[in-house]
């Protein structure tokens, strides 16, 4: 347990999250004698709280192939271990995005027949969120990974909600079968092929925010660039009415309603902060918090990797992407 | 002469246009009939002002190829034709951005040693605008097509603002030299070799807004997902400060301070509309102003037009690109 905010947010969310759900369980990796002392204070059951102890930490500007060479001893690293040995269905970190991919990779291994991990966030949408994969891990793609990114996205979205049939989208340059690069139209007859899949067609840049998609696939160039727009163009007009707001007193009034609703956006949309990210195609469930977690994200992400594991995310995308295999 | 418009705006914003700038000469391509009447309780300097009489138009949802087949006696083709054999010195217009770019493609023909043209538009940023391009000719780039458009995006930057050393950067998911596909990294090779340029290295989607940077360079794929999600995000937003706003009084005069600004940037921005985006590497100045355009906007379009015909941007882009390629 690292994080930016240190243990304090993550404990506090740790104790929520086994009041909340009295079927969780949950270790706590990191400093024992840190995690002790932060306790003291609390009230919790302590037959469903235990401590791992690890002395290190990875470091949020640590290398990922470094971090992977000599940080056996970090919280991050331990916790994988355990989910590797199944000691625990799942892990939350707030660390070292890279780092926690990279760990991921070499730990608890991919799943067979997934090609690559992808990164999944959810997105704020018109009447909730759009699950958009990858975000970043896989810059070059080809057909057949956002083929996978669209068999494990629609798993995580039928895990987190229940839905039967997500909606899922291939993010392009318009919506017509024409469109498009020869590798998002070879994706496109892929997934429609698999009828297991509700593949609704392509969609554009905008369509992230529709209420009528729920899982938007992409590469993890377009996926990055496309996150980092929307922060952009939310900061860019928060800076706008910020200086509208300031040319009168009525503006100042003004900017007390909307600073809330920014600031939410912008917290949701942050990619240095994906909060509740999955790590997919990873042999186990891996949910990254952002490294500068609020109690009540963090405790989000928490409930996230629960509802994934309840939801069996792992064994989804092992039995569907194994049968396409084979 | 169509546009959803219709004349009206664009022959208004002609007559503002002449009135601003006396060096100014224009000629209205489109029905003679319909231009005469509209210009009757009109005051200009008929010495500046021709007519060019052609029977068709172009319509909105024409197919480009079918278009250039059958469009032959529209005004679109008509003003290409002009600007081919020097009667006039550019084309502005307002019509279907598909049958422009293929019109120009064969009419004027590419500059030698331009391998493709490039759509180049204005993106609001902090302290003006980001001039940004491909956005959506050519969805699949090599290195060499990026270097390109690098060089025609500067040309363009020199005649529109004057800038000596346009600050280049290319869009990418991370700053670090390792990041991104081989096509980009390969192109940053290229750009950085040529002393000519001032390039300032990758940049990231939230850096489109920076006030550090005057042309940010990507493939068409990017470009128009990026701008379509700068559109969704401001459209979002306003959707979710729309729903805070009604739900008090307050709220509702607060509106009336935010609508405005969120009602600019969303025109800025808007894709279908790029607003004064030139059409790069063609053999003439061809600036395409959006479908709905206002009197103001058509007017800033036919300025925009001006500035590159005095800024010498063909010639601009000919000179730096038959240099190289020799």
């Amino acid at each position: 347990m690292s994080g930016d905010h240190g243990l304090r947010s993550s404990i506090s969310a740790s104790l929520n999250a086994l009041n909340q759900n009295s079927a969780l369980h949950i270790c706590l990796v990191g400093d024992e004698a840190a995690i002790r002392s932060s306790l003291l204070a609390s009230n919790y059951d302590s037959a469903r709280l235990s401590i791992c102890h690890s002395p290190d930490v990875v470091a949020m500007d640590d290398l990922p192939s470094k971090a992977l060479r000599y940080k056996k001893q970090s919280s991050m690293y331990r916790a994988l271990e355990l989910l590797r040995d199944g000691n625990v269905a799942g892990v939350v970190s707030a660390g070292n995005t890279g780092a926690l991919v990279a760990m991921g990779c070499i730990i608890l291994d991919r799943l067979p027949g997934v090609r690559r991990p992808a990164i999944c966030a959810p997105v704020p949408a018109k009447n909730g969120y759009t699950l958009m994969l990858d975000l970043g891990a896989n810059i070059e793609c080809d057909a057949e990974h956002l083929y996978q990114f669209a068999v494990m996205g629609a798993a995580l979205s039928n895990a987190l909600d229940g839905r039967d049939a997500p909606r899922l989208a291939l993010l392009n340059v318009g919506a017509e079968l024409i469109k498009g690069t020869s590798v998002v139209k070879e994706a496109a007859e892929l997934i429609s092929a698999d009828s297991r899949l509700n593949y609704i067609g392509f969609a554009e840049g905008n369509d992230i925010f529709s209420e009528n998609i729920d899982v938007m696939v992409c590469d993890g160039f377009t996926g990055n660039v496309a996150l980092k727009v929307c922060e952009g163009t939310a900061n860019f007009i928060r800076g706008q009415l910020k200086e509208t707001f300031m040319k009168s007193l009525y503006g100042r009034l003004a900017a007390l309603v909307v600073k809330p609703v920014l600031n939410a956006f912008q917290k949701d949309i942050n990619p240095e902060r994906y909060n509740g990210a999955a790590l997919l195609g990873l042999n186990g469930v891996v949910i990254k918090s952002h490294g500068g977690s609020s109690v009540k994200s963090f405790e989000a992400a928490i409930h996230q990797a629960a509802r994934a594991v309840r939801g069996d995310l792992t064994q989804a995308i092992a039995s569907q992407l194994h049968t396409t295999e084979s």
